[in-house]
């Protein structure tokens, strides 16, 4: 089955508002099996929105129509849908009752304007509301279903659940779909594509899907399969990532589940020192608190961080963590040396059982011939062992920050696992 | 001018990824006077992206595309749009020597995949993209114009800040339209709203359209105005936000500029820092190094940035900031005596001019009835003296953590300024 989905509102034209109901419809459908062809926003107007109907119709099963529902005279959705299906309005004793109910209990007077939302045309199928006035609408032209909801999206969210995902589902034999999405660190887009050019040549064998969904220091490779058989297509994926780390191991921490948010390296660091009730402390230079705040916005942080320091210049590094001032005039900050004692210091100073340090040179100034902007140390310390890696990103100081703070938690990741 | 919005990728379509392209690409071109008529997003799939295309030139003067430009296989935009205009895809020599520097910079080789980033139809005018390898394309069917970006969104505004927008302008005679926006603190929306109201009743009378832009701890409020003399147009919205300071001046923390980008608390402080060449030190407890980082992003920070201590626990509070032990049992970390002890030893500790703490209650949990989740204490201090204030938040540990560092930055630009 196809769909579209469709926002209709001056808001989301404007950019006032960010369209994430669209994300949460597909999301759903995406979990039943049910393919988005489209999506489109238009404005609140009726030659506008009448074609957006007439071409959703042309190349989907169901369209999913959220806003344009309120009280006031700037929403035409349900005058329009009317009108698209010759569907005179009529006033709906159940929905009245409802809407009644709704401003009884807030003890509000019903007014006309209120009495107004319990119009539907009259050959609708109604869809209730639990959470506001406006009802929802289901109709069919042709071969393609309408579904008319309001915008605001605690009430689309529980229209979709409550009544129509299982009325979709009741009525359709709906093929199985399967996505698992495969997390890596430490090598760019292109380089990756390079190295598994044959295995991804083969999917196609499979019937997969893989698209590449690079961001800041992290690539995640999905795999999508649709068919008849649930069972086949997990195998049938978990397969081929079998056949995949095979290839580029080192690269992967994670995975992203059918349905679940992408972990974070974050997430993923604090959950592995919390099955070892274990500990960390920072040192951070060059990403001046990023990474501990990514840290610290994961609730229940407290069980694993125990806190960090930001010696942003040489005098902090000397004083509050104790590096030899002579380094500064022979290696400088950003080297080996430097986020050694610091890791090492750190780990000391907060009794941590791991300490995470990284020094280098964000940008946009600040670089030399021999070291350019975008030099990054990175160490990782235990009581027992210390390791410092280079890496040089861009030139960028954002892009730098958040690049270095994900290859930073991906080098603790590993040196927590014991696999560096 | 009638502008359409196009984004193409699988991912949007499974909702895997919220398009905030479209979002910041209405805005902006909402700001230049062009009217969105229309969003769409379509597959990487050449006949979804061509029925787009037609679409769109049907009804948009200009059609901004995002996406499917990466070097993988998925991505089929630039050979539909090479198709679409019947123009051959040519080898550049610039874009080439680009995206050559852009991997030796890295120290990467050039491979065949990044050659054929290089690659762009014959017809097409190139647009320069700073930030990564894929060029933009810029091109005309008919009466309108197709404008093919990236959709890593730091590459697609770079593109349309530098290149794109001005050009725009510069070939168009586009009404005049001036907006200038205040920016407060400390004041929740409704409140705001109910405190101007006469004010913005007049609005209309002065043709200016007033919008809210409530943010975690920020009201923006947007003042907009259209007309044929530009002179005219900034003395009338001046003129009103001298009449707004006079009932909210308390509140206002700073302006953003017609064509800028809204500066943040943290640009505010650092720049007022910069220019009497002051320094700060932070103890971060609840925020978590979230001030830092925020700080720290800033690109000179070091000029004004010491360093930062985060002591997440009790004891790192004690032995990093030596607060007194007796404290903790008695009035607790999150009190007025624990920030002001915070704030006066990270003064010390970094010798800074001045110093920002922070502890509270981020939540979810760690709440109690007399400090529920969502209090925090903020403390400010300089050599000669201290300040500390109470605030209470909500429930949301993210929301609580920038909501926290927004009230502390403002805080702490009163501090700076004399004004508390």
């Amino acid at each position: 089955m196809k769909a579209e989905i469709l926002t209709i509102g001056d808001e989301i034209l404007i950019g006032q508002i960010t369209n994430t109901n669209s994300v949460w419809i597909a999301q759903e459908l995406n979990l039943i099996g049910i393919k988005i062809v489209h999506m489109a926003s238009v404005a609140d107007d009726e030659a506008a929105i009448v074609n957006a109907f007439n071409n959703a119709a042309s190349r989907a099963d169901l369209v999913f129509i959220t806003g344009g529902l309120g009280p006031t005279k700037d929403d035409i959705t349900k005058k329009t849908f009317s009108k698209y299906f010759n569907s005179e309005l009529v006033l709906d004793e159940k929905v009245l009752a409802h809407v009644s109910s709704f401003f009884i209990k807030r003890g509000k007077e019903v007014t006309e304007i209120n009495r107004n939302q319990a119009l539907v045309p009259k050959d609708c199928t109604v869809i209730h509301n639990p959470n506001g006035t406006a009802p929802g609408m289901w109709m069919k032209k042709e071969n393609t279903v309408f579904i008319s909801m309001p915008g605001v999206p605690y009430e689309m969210k529980a229209m979709m659940a409550e009544t129509i995902l299982p009325k979709i589902k009741s009525e359709n034999a709906l093929p199985h779909i399967y996505h698992k999405t495969v997390l890596t660190n430490g090598i760019g887009e292109s380089a990756l594509s390079e190295m598994i050019e044959v295995w991804e040549d083969n999917l196609i064998n499979s019937n997969i899907k893989l698209a590449y969904l690079p961001q800041l220091g992290v690539v995640r490779l999905r795999l999508s399969s649709t068919g008849p058989d649930k069972e086949a297509l997990i195998k049938n994926i978990e397969n081929e990532i079998e056949k995949l780390k095979g290839i580029i191991d080192t690269y992967i921490f994670g995975y992203e589940n059918y349905g679940e948010e992408t972990p974070s390296l974050a997430e993923i660091v604090s959950q592995l020192l919390r099955e070892k009730k274990q500990t960390i402390a920072l040192a951070e230079s060059c990403t001046g608190g990023y990474i501990s705040s990514m840290l610290t916005g994961i609730a229940g942080a407290s069980e694993v961080f125990k806190g960090a320091i930001i010696p942003y210049t040489n005098e902090a590094k000397h004083e509050l963590l104790e590096i030899d001032e002579a380094l500064f005039n022979s290696v400088g900050a950003v080297s080996k040396q430097c986020v050694e004692q610091l890791a090492q210091n750190v780990l000391k100073k907060f009794g941590s059982d791991f300490a995470l340090s990284v020094s280098g040179i964000a940008g946009p100034t600040g670089g030399t011939d021999e070291k350019p902007v975008g030099t990054v140390w990175i160490a990782v310390a235990s009581k027992e062992k210390t390791l410092a890696f280079k890496f040089i990103f861009g030139d960028n100081r954002q892009r730098n920050i958040v690049m270095t703070s994900n290859y930073a938690l991906n080098t603790m990741r590993k040196f927590i696992l014991k696999s560096l």
